[in-house]
């Protein structure tokens, strides 16, 4: 993990090694003092269901670098969304995802940071 | 701009006019209560010269989904970011860009957000 604590740093996509947090899932994070952005490369698709729902206390936007994803939120219709796409969640709305093609790229940045990424 | 104030929204980039805010420059905005997320599309490139030094007290993280940037901040070497890289700036640490590509997308994400976006 890349933490711009008090000064500018990046995260360079070829030089960084993902972490594969469960079967089919790998991410790479970066983060300031408050802000945190998880990139994660899904493999293994397309499911034939979404995710169970999730909430949680951060804030949440989400950019669809690449592939196809169904978004889903709580007392709304799924969104079919493609890349360059995004989806952005309040504090606490359970929502989830189901990935539509063989792999996606996720882009989600968290406010405040996850510290069960940690 | 879309707020996701109680809820999950989506932006669908296809169906989301752009705001032009300064010429070669493109921008779509979606934000919850204290996160925002600015997707910029730049295009005249590639500058013979970086944009100067600015710096906010926002944090941000920036995911370059297309295009080659050069990102320069305070003190620091140019780094050379391709497509799938990203940075990140701590609160009011000075940085800049300078376009390397034709056009390019950058995905910058802020918090708290930029009242002067609005």
């Amino acid at each position: 993990m890349i933490h711009a604590e008090h000064s500018a740093l990046v995260l360079v996509d070829a030089e960084t090694e993902a972490q594969t947090f469960r079967p089919g899932f790998a991410r790479k994070i970066i983060r300031t003092a408050d802000l945190m952005t998880v990139v994660i490369d899904i493999e293994g698709g397309p499911w034939t269901e979404p995710d169970p729902m999730h909430a949680h206390s951060h804030e949440q936007i989400s950019y669809v670098a690449s592939g196809e994803v169904l978004f889903l939120s709580e007392g709304q219709p799924p969104k079919h969304l493609r890349a360059g796409d995004l989806f952005a969640v309040a504090s606490g709305v359970p929502h989830s995802i189901q990935l539509l093609s063989p792999t996606a790229r996720l882009v989600d940045t968290f406010h405040p940071i996850r510290e069960d990424f940690l």
